[in-house]
């Protein structure tokens, strides 16, 4: 087993903030595409091509992380991280998905209100893995990953809510069926998010 | 990186004792509160308050794991340990949440069956972790382990009748999502604790 | 704690190669099984049977896993690897149930090709774990990891189609509830596949 010692080209942290860009353009594209109520063959595919490009630096962090014997932070943390965002870009690409196969052709506010804060939650959970490189950033990220907490419960709260909503004024079952699905879906991209921050933090109190 | 090794105010054991009675305590009001069929704003806010100390808990356990050298037993199982833990009351105030989302009024008396076995099993589940203190308990911490295994075949058993009861009997689709989703997570949470158990055996196996 | 250097009687590779035999046995059952159309007591006993048998084992990898100091590759993937394999073995199982509890009574062609294909992949996972042995093989076993792959987009495919056909062609919603838990089911086990395929993966990245 021959591990290199800070391999020259190897930069986990660049490695980190270009995969994190590929879930802050899912995020983007998913608060665009929602408003408009249906999902093309062509929005299909852009947020598939964004998932794609995300898995080849989720492969290119793996296999440095399998052939490095000294990395920057624990390794199991490195794992994690990169999973777990690999994680937020699949769950956007599967509710896109679900959109489509569902056959969901109407906007739908409460799905709107959603993709802002998963857009929103994702944009800090970006400025968190920025921020990792540099200790003296250290506020900055904690504030970052307080900000993903908050709108984890902000998704909570709005996912119960049109959940009882959902129950108590629809009686067609397959709309409920289809809605329970997708709106449970979007809060877990938030849990997701709240799983980075996590990750985050527990790195950054290690290394203080 | 400044770790201290054995902190004088951080005994591991202690802290896990403590996270357990909000486990503990969650199933006990579960139990109390499934019987009167309809939660009330103050049963809510209650299961609310149950899970928001025992998160207290957790973050404490997971700063002290971060700042300490050398723990009782592997740092991962520290870890897995508090977040299953934390699972376990996470998941009754979602089955709490669940009931009140989806406008429960009635007594539903599989439910009440379930939410005895699951306070048996968090019992258990108390008993194993207490008895991790001292490896003279080795016995009773197995033997708690084994009653939590056996109650999570008890759940499964239940769960598949009451599920095939449910399809059986019921025409009405909505009815049908409802009660699905509540036995699930009602089965999910002897899932939970079977997790817990077999984390504490394993660390039980190591230090033998 | 007394760990044993190498103990005699555990070889991790005789162990994986034998508890893979049940999940290659549980989905070559499983094949058979579903263009049956019925779920009998026997099957569902059966299936029972190999799944206890497939515990049996990992039990055994896991205690072998805390008695032992030097292992021929990293603790938590072995642990990983167990635990995943077991996870295949568990979703079949939980798939046969699902069919009796929801008391299918008819041969779903669409569910025939989802067997077909969980049987190629689980075939191609014990290829995987067999090879795992001997570093000589690195090619056959990445080969048999890159069939996993492709087997789990086939299946990802083919429950977007599914599910897209179950829910335009079906009006009755206890119809669409029990197929879409299928469905999913059936998906998960080719997920699962692929997880412990970037286990195997992964392990060989690390020795090469």
């Amino acid at each position: 087993m021959f591990f290199k010692f800070f391999p020259k080209n190897c930069n986990f942290f660049e490695l980190f903030e270009k995969q994190v860009v590929y879930a802050v353009k899912a995020a983007q594209f998913f608060r665009e595409v929602v408003p408009q109520g249906r999902i093309t063959d062509m929005t299909l595919s852009k947020v598939k091509a964004i998932e794609h490009e995300g898995d080849e630096v989720a492969h290119t962090i793996i296999d440095q992380l399998n052939k490095t014997f000294i990395t920057p932070f624990d390794r199991e943390d490195i794992y994690a991280l990169t999973m777990e965002v690999d994680n937020i870009i699949d769950m956007i690409n599967s509710i896109v998905s679900r959109l489509r196969i569902y056959n969901i052709c109407e906007v739908d506010h409460n799905l709107v209100e959603f993709a802002e804060v998963i857009d929103e939650s994702v944009q800090a959970v970006a400025r968190a893995i920025s921020g990792m490189r540099n200790l003296k950033n250290a506020p900055a990220v904690a504030e970052a990953c307080v900000e993903v907490n908050r709108l984890e419960n902000v998704g909570d709260t709005m996912r119960d809510r049109i959940l009882a909503e959902l129950f108590n004024n629809h009686t067609d079952p397959i709309t409920v069926i289809k809605w329970k699905d997708i709106y449970q879906d979007a809060e877990t991209v938030l849990d997701v998010c709240e799983d980075v921050a996590l990750i985050v933090n527990s790195i950054l109190v290690k290394q203080a």
